[in-house]
């Protein structure tokens, strides 16, 4: 648990999300807020499904309530609930941050795949120019080919089980960031000509889960990123590793997603 | 500034009103709630007059807000959003406490006048029995007639400089304690025959205000009760001081309604 300040004046944030329990971001985010010197906390708000819309409204309208982080399941969802938002979060279809305005409006926007980018290069590894084999065109996968399109990547093949959930992505990548050839992929485990892999995917969360695609040897100059948190070490990413791989677990583009969330609602203070 | 513990699993309680900026119920009762062992706090919700019904909607759909407590000015709207309430609420019209049951329906009371009784008590004064005079037929001079009729008072003399209001409270008192003399008084300043002296009316906040009513000397056995909190000593209060009587202000008061309004949230987990 971290400690916060509390008092009437205190400003809120708060984290929207069922279940809410196991969220991290009141201890984060609001160790941040007041690391920073602000008199403010971020709380976790467990909105219930058949109650979105009200409570959701209700949130918005209070008047010492400043942003709210959005998580599962309702990243999507909370997109019609912004009055404007940054074009990546219409590109992708979400938000996972809503901050309000001066002028009371709501603005949205979407940081998990800029969590992924700010990663990277934190790694040393630029996006712009390279070629990504990406597994998964859900939720995250979305986010993660919209900023990494955005960020300049070259290329993007896009595996899902769901072939026309893959196609749909790619259109998307491909009508908003034509300099980036983004196709959906036939065979998941085609990794050659590649500089980047990511898992998308849930596989490797489970124990007894396998890899999510049957890799043979990879490249060690090909970079891998899971984005799975929980485990910190998946199959995928101890093979990778064997290999000679370098690679990075979901916690980094958390990590970075955190700054850029607060970043975002700290402008709105400007 | 209190200090609290705060994580996904913390659990919700606010404080509703307007302004909210200088409430003291978040330092307060978060420090209660963990003093007390639980991984709970309570936050200052600021609803604007002109979206109440709706933020209080929302609010109350939290899956994880287990109470409210409400201020100024919203403590008699908030009655109509109680599925149930304690039957003092009803007879006041108003309820300054809202928690959630095990069932999802909310059950409301107010404990502002049972803050003054459990004051007095704990200062000696037993108020079964007694002759009490009254300033202010109010919100506030509500709650501390019913309360006082429900502790066993024997008269209550109610002015008010809205002669309509005081009988319309004498008469709510005397419909619901009937062994209780409740009527309307024309003498805001005569004290003859009375044990207790409250003042509900707000006169005292104000610098250069005087007395709520123009009092001669006082009998040094008159119990004087001022329940404004800032500042803390009034010119009634120096008044009776100079006379002799002992002299209670609001704060004594509002500490005693922090535990009743918290044990009333703790009934609800049980």
């Amino acid at each position: 648990m971290s400690i916060a300040r509390l008092d009437g004046a205190t400003r809120l944030y708060g984290i929207v999300g069922h279940p809410i329990a196991q969220v991290r971001s009141p201890e984060v985010m609001t160790a941040w807020l007041q690391q920073a010197g602000h008199n403010a906390i971020l709380v976790p708000l467990h909105v219930l499904p058949e109650a979105f819309d009200e409570t959701m409204l209700g949130l918005m309208r209070l008047g010492n309530l400043d942003g709210l982080v959005v998580t599962v399941p309702y990243k999507a969802r909370a997109l019609a609930l912004a009055d404007t938002c940054l074009p990546t979060a219409l590109q992708v279809g979400a938000v996972n941050a809503l901050r309000r305005n001066a002028d009371g409006s709501w603005h949205g926007a979407i940081f998990d795949g800029t969590g992924l980018v700010r990663a990277l290069r934190a790694e040393d590894f630029e996006p712009a120019g390279r070629r990504v084999k990406m597994l998964g065109a859900g939720g995250a996968g979305s986010a993660v080919a919209i900023a990494l399109a955005e960020a300049g990547a070259r290329a993007l093949d896009i595996y899902d089980t769901d072939a026309a959930r893959a196609a749909d992505l790619a259109q998307r990548v491909s009508t908003h960031y034509p300099d980036c050839e983004a196709r959906a992929a036939n065979d998941p485990a085609h990794v050659d000509g590649h500089d980047l892999l990511i898992n998308c995917t849930p596989i490797g969360m489970q124990a007894g889960d396998g890899m999510p695609a049957p890799f043979g040897p990879l490249d060690p100059g090909l970079r891998v990123v899971d984005i799975i948190m929980k485990p910190q070490n998946t199959p995928l990413a101890e093979h990778a590793r064997a290999c000679g791989c370098r690679v990075m677990n979901g916690i980094p583009m958390l990590d970075r997603q955190v700054e850029a969330v607060m970043s975002f609602f700290m402008e709105a203070s400007a």
